[in-house]
């Protein structure tokens, strides 16, 4: 039965894990990445993480039948390249793949992280059994993975997925991309936790205050879902609009892909039916109604886990 | 050598050509579609134009190795059946494969106009050797087509690439389909006409008021782009209206699909570059940069060809 090593390389941590090649992982170590130090540096972490697994485990080196990684940021598919991540600043070009082979003499595969988890949500998760599947993840930011014909959708060079940067209000917020009205800026759980502050300090009247209290505690997008639970009036405000923009993406997204299934996860789509309810009635109300009734709104399962069980199974399918 | 009929279904016009597997129309006919008439008296007019063009030609029935047949509407996919078209009022759930295949006596393929269109200009036309391509047709309304992996993507059942209704613009015009704020409502050219006529029923001073003899006259998405030339600024402000919206609707598929092609059809298209050329500076300037380098934006070259050519290849390919 074939052994493989998953990373998911992130901007504060890198979790990894060894798995099967049904997805199910077996054993997990978590350490904090220096991002700092430079790609040689966190490269080296990554190797030992994978020892700290091993150790952790039954296994040895030589039971390793492969290795994946995951991260964020623009991995380019054709020249096997992570070009650029928002959360290792500095790292340009990096070619992961062959810097972690040299080290395990293995196969190594590497993946944008949005589309490691969309594939992993497609075989293990909310989307097991589905083709045509979209995965959205609302989190810092908003990403997406394209699952089409059962496969991995990248595009021409593995960009697609960047649903984050659909404009969707005129002349909304500006972006970190520099473009304004960016989906991102409106619904990610950053903005939401941005609205919330601002809201704070412009002294209106609301719970949010009070969570903040009066504004000496930064809000997370956590605390808008609190308040608006708790009747707030502002936190409801901030929530409609995120849902409102998030639903114009999603029937977008609806009438150009005609897909079976969305998959929303990431941090704030723990939040469950307050942000789904809402997606779900803005899809039946305004997306084409033949496309429409194709497709199902659902949460998704995997939790932090979708990049390495995505990356476990790529490995499997390879 | 095969040899194909296919048969571009309109609402106005049925339009029928013998071809080849390599996509090549070998003769043409083209008949008045009596719509009103009703789906088997429509079907009948199809069967009577392949006998027509075969009539034209030096071929016999006998020589024929398939039929195609693309309509505008919702093709679903895995039924095998015309939903719905825009412009064959009264046509529910039409057989047309099977309706036709007992006439011929031959496999009969059906392909939604757009997907047909997509796949013609894909192996023909303005796509050749793309593998990853968009074709958007705007024309009286806007529709896609969407070629993956080198084939049409269709989504769950068929519905894919509904661009038209991509919500681009909030609180925009009402559309047919329900919804305000569509494409369709702003970039078509149904839509460009209204405009002008608008304008002119507004009393604006333009030269659209000559071009429409003080309003006696209805102007087309044509008089737009002739006004527009001659430096007309109302025209100027319709047009850089449309091309706006219809550049947020491409940033938004680059940055979701990351393709290598668009191609746009239709007979808006036929403008050219006083069309093309700020698509082209909103996709450079908005989309993500490593998307918007992978991307070029053509013409469409197959014209009103397009569908029957797309029919030939996928008769070919099938």
């Amino acid at each position: 039965m074939p052994l493989f090593a998953a990373i998911d390389l992130g901007g504060t941590k890198i979790y990894t894990v060894l798995g099967n090649e049904k997805g199910l992982v077996l054993h997990r170590v978590t350490i904090k990445t220096l991002a700092g130090s430079g790609p040689e540096y966190v490269i080296n972490q990554m190797v030992q993480s994978v020892r700290d697994v091993l150790a952790v485990s039954p296994y040895k080196p030589e039971d390793l039948d492969g290795v994946g990684v995951c991260a964020a940021g623009f991995f380019n598919w054709k020249k096997r390249l992570l070009v650029h991540s928002p959360n290792l600043s500095g790292w340009c070009n990096v070619d992961l793949e062959k810097e972690l082979a040299g080290h395990f003499g293995l196969p190594v595969l590497a993946e944008n992280d949005a589309n490691a988890a969309a594939f992993g949500e497609a075989r293990s998760g909310a989307g097991r059994g589905r083709r045509e599947m979209i995965y959205i993840t609302v989190s810092t930011g908003i990403g997406a993975g394209l699952i089409l014909n059962g496969g991995i959708y990248r595009g021409a060079s593995g960009f697609a997925g960047e649903a984050g940067h659909m404009v969707v209000k005129n002349d909304g917020p500006l972006c970190g991309c520099g473009r304004s009205g960016c989906l991102e800026t409106i619904a990610s759980g950053t903005a939401l936790a941005r609205a919330a502050n601002e809201a704070v300090s412009l002294g209106r009247k609301t719970y949010l205050s009070e969570l903040s209290a009066g504004g000496r505690k930064k809000l997370t997008s956590r605390d808008v879902f609190t308040a608006a639970e708790a009747g707030d009036e502002t936190a409801k405000e901030i929530l409609a609009e995120a849902t409102h923009y998030l639903g114009v993406a999603l029937v977008n997204l609806v009438n150009v892909m005609n897909p079976e299934a969305i998959v929303i996860g990431g941090g704030v789509a723990e939040a469950g039916d307050v942000l789904l309810a809402p997606l779900r009635e803005a899809i039946t109300a305004k997306a084409i109604p033949a496309a429409a009734s194709d497709v199902v709104l659902l949460k998704a399962q995997l939790g932090v886990e979708a990049g390495v069980i995505g990356m476990l199974h790529l490995l499997s399918e390879y």
